[in-house]
């Protein structure tokens, strides 16, 4: 095994003990002298292949986000807007409860301010958005593709919000049951209301 | 100057220094050492008239909410349901960049797990709910209030999301006039959308 290699391997093997850190305690549970161990490296061995645990928590929620965009995009009804949008946010309600602990660091995740996320994650991020813009070009053809960019983010940001104060239960306790209901009703708000909401021209 | 108006007076004088502590360096700033000198109490005084920190975290959150609260509910058009709730979504989006250390203290206060915030705390809350819940009557009126108070935190929580993640650039930077169009086209789609969604007779 050459140089490359074993880096190469020191890397995947510290991407999975971080990961199954992570998924046991949550982010505040990653530690690097823990990790050193888990892998069985020096602990100045992580920053020859990590310039920073952030640069490793990155590559955790990355596999985070692939699981969900997996997830997501399986038999979508990308032609029935309402049937596409409801498993959107019903499979996203989902996966944040079966995957709670994972799917919080993707959130809890703070980089120093100023410090943007990479490319490469920034870019997998939009991927995940496709899944919501789909349905959109069947519910508000007149949008242009930005336009349904930007609309798929606020649709998100929504979705995110519902999830997360259940999650978070800042406004008391929410069951799960009461929260899916709120994300359908919304879900058929949105198919109901946003051709008009976004201008669309009226039927003849 | 009698033990029981000391006490009124120390907690008062707590309340002012956490507050100010807290919209100047957010919660993480909060320590009891630097309350204590800032009132000239000793350290131990101030479990006299909080039992713990978070007592007087609730105290400075409930002032925010209050702040809040004066705000959204000047001049609300709630028999315009369109233009009241864009009013809310907007206010809020403001109030939120506006004071944006007091209002992510009232998020980020965790309390330990299985605690919940004290009746209230949650009274209060459920006071700022009353402002979306009275553009709901005229809005979903074949909703019953337990429904429509359903609805209202849904609603909340769908532009608390949209504002937080802008707040948190989780999705990269997102500028205020983008998430202020966001809004405004959600507001939009419930009007146009949620009779609909939530089973309204149809109109003869």
């Amino acid at each position: 095994m050459n140089s490359t290699e074993r880096r190469a391997r020191l890397r995947d093997a510290l991407i999975d003990a971080a990961d199954e850190a992570i998924g046991r305690d949550g982010l505040t549970g990653l530690k690097a002298r823990a990790l050193a161990e888990a892998v069985g490296c020096a602990l100045g061995a992580i920053y020859n292949v990590f310039p920073d645990l952030d640069a490793l928590i990155f590559e955790v929620n990355a596999r985070t986000l692939k699981r969900l965009d997996a997830t997501l995009g399986a038999d979508l009804p990308v032609h029935d807007p309402e049937a596409a949008m409801l498993q959107l946010a019903l499979g996203y309600h989902r996966f944040t409860r079966g995957d709670s602990r994972h799917w919080r660091a993707v959130f809890a995740h703070q980089l120093p301010e100023g410090i943007m996320p990479p490319d490469w994650y920034l870019a997998l991020i939009g991927r995940l958005f496709r899944h919501i813009e789909e349905p959109l070009e069947t519910l508000v053809p007149h949008l242009d593709a930005n336009a349904r960019q930007s609309l798929a983010r606020t649709l998100f940001s929504a979705v995110h919000g519902i999830v997360s104060i259940g999650l978070e239960e800042k406004l008391g306790s929410t069951p799960d049951a009461v929260i899916a209901r709120g994300l359908t009703v919304m879900v058929r708000a949105w198919v109901a209301g946003l051709p008009a909401a976004t201008g669309a021209p009226v039927a003849a």
